[in-house]
């Protein structure tokens, strides 16, 4: 059975195509006579609207894109995307859209995605994470004819795409305060990937504050697994001049820390300190409870979806702090005995 | 600018629809030289093919959706779903598929989902997950002309639709059947939510296996949080004949047991042997190290994925047992002291 095309209806009617698809797409333009008998020769004839028909005629596709560049082994252990896609989606529902999700092997792969999804009119717009220093994806999306687009993360690293942000340095240099304050002089931070621009800011910001404030730091790269916290803890603990409290970049590497600290007999928190960063329900559910620092990763994720409705509207852009995270003290942080 | 027409390219080219059909899609059927014609014409009128022309043509959408029936802030606490998306993933990078995803508050919003989504043909084939007794999705699914689908879940439970499934029942019958050997005679299962399938399943395997061998058991329900698997904790230490060992439905709700133990001066594994269902690397972070029921559920995803495909091909469709969850003992599971 061939597929019923407006050309057909307007032939039925005896109307223009146009009058059809303003008829169909309950817009003005047509009389109300016009548009009954329209849509009447539409239903007798079985017509259906499709979103490749409403995509052929110029309409949006209710859909926008996001691409994950990551290892799927490395997906799935930190609450943090799941959390961010629940509060995109939550966003989505009010205009029933839908979320296409890619998981790629790296950033090559995901501007392949990205050409793709623009040549074959897939999506109506992009929400971009996990910025590099020197994104390409940046420069790409700032071009002219560029998908409407939000990438996520620090003004600094967004190269005037509209971005939405958490003032992570802020956040940082309140937690180095905060311990040196607590008398701990030898602060280590677990760092996450190097190649992230936001972990370049997390340590700028570390360093910044430990050389401010006269106290000793020290950094260890990982990759966020829980693997290699659980290694970088072992290497910060087993030193010579051991740290007195440790600031991890995201909660399973925490946690993986506790579990050192437990397994070499190291007090949380008389001896050592422990803060992790995206507070999650895994931070409660420790015992004693990680201090962690905290944003709330599902209203930022709709935050973004919302600003990237308004790009896909032709609303101009900027750059939107969505908030700089609050530091939780719980049960493994307290004051340096030594102090 | 109107859009450019096979049509268009057709007239132009001074050849059928057809032979435009094949060339572009590079399918037999027309010559070589023709085929060049055309495409030099194609590229000349700046045709550019897009997915909403080739799903008109009846071609694929080159997308398989999946809904989310669940609260957005319980999802994201669990590594499950996020491991299951990377190996759908896996498997749909082969054949350059998305994924449309949409989280929705209940199963009335997933139908409505499901109708749209084939309404518009905006999904190739749907994956459908947590099902319910009685589940009204399994009965749409299984309408002639449904979507193809596959469902993760028991055959008990699919009602014929193509499946993919876990032997949750032989995985509990072993976990009981371990902790009474090792001489545990008041056993606890700290479940999940009670409208799903696969937790009336572990239930049954469960209470069946405790009364094969003529030990203690009970179960406490929660809705998988950490903080309702705590609160079932301290309901199962605090009583008057409490349990020597818990078997938890997920990964958190085991980690929140084991801060409640240490909170109550409750030594893991001495008095309280803890079992985790789905393994993850959280269970490898803690300390001890969580005892837990093992499966790869990225491979479990990529291999849903490949029924789905085998689905949208036309080929028969079936039950699929994907394995049997093995139990690894870790550092949380020891022999009862008074065995």
């Amino acid at each position: 059975m061939a597929r019923i095309t407006i050309a057909d209806i307007a032939r039925r009617a005896g109307v223009s195509t146009g009058a059809v698809s303003y008829a169909l797409n309950d817009r003005p333009g047509v009389s109300a006579a016009t548009r009954e008998r329209i849509l009447g020769v539409a239903a007798e004839l079985g017509w259906a609207p499709s979103s490749a028909a409403r995509s052929l005629s110029g309409a949006r596709t209710e859909t926008v894109g996001l691409v994950l560049a990551r290892d799927p082994s490395t997906l799935g252990f930190e609450s943090f995307y799941m959390q961010f896609i629940a509060g995109i989606e939550s966003e989505l529902a009010t205009r029933s859209y839908g979320l296409l999700l890619q998981v790629v092997p790296d950033l090559d792969a995901e501007m392949r995605a990205y050409r793709k999804w623009r040549a074959a009119r897939r999506v109506d717009g992009v929400v971009t994470v996990d910025l590099r220093l020197d994104d390409p994806r940046v420069a790409w999306l700032s071009e002219p004819d560029a998908i409407p687009a939000v990438v996520v993360g620090d003004p600094a690293l967004a190269g005037g795409v509209t971005n939405v942000w958490t003032d992570d340095a802020a956040a940082m240099r309140e937690s180095v305060r905060y311990l040196a304050t607590a008398g701990h002089r030898r602060i280590a931070r677990v760092s996450g990937v190097q190649s992230f621009g936001h972990t370049h800011i997390r340590d700028d910001a570390f360093r910044e504050e430990i050389r401010r404030l006269a106290v000793h730091g020290e950094i260890a790269r990982t990759d966020y697994t829980a693997d290699q916290g659980a290694t970088a803890t072992r290497g910060l603990l087993t030193g010579i001049e051991r740290p007195s409290a440790v600031i991890y970049d995201n909660d399973v590497m925490a946690l993986a820390g506790l579990g050192v600290a437990r397994e070499l007999g190291v007090r949380v928190p008389e001896e050592l300190s422990v803060i992790a960063w995206d507070d999650s329900p895994l931070c409660e559910a420790t015992f004693p409870r990680l201090s962690a620092l905290s944003h709330d990763v599902t209203r930022f994720g709709a935050h973004v979806a919302r600003r990237l409705f308004d790009r896909i509207d032709g609303t101009v852009g900027g750059s939107f702090l969505d908030s700089t995270p609050t530091l939780r003290p719980r049960g493994t942080t307290a004051r340096h005995a030594g102090a």
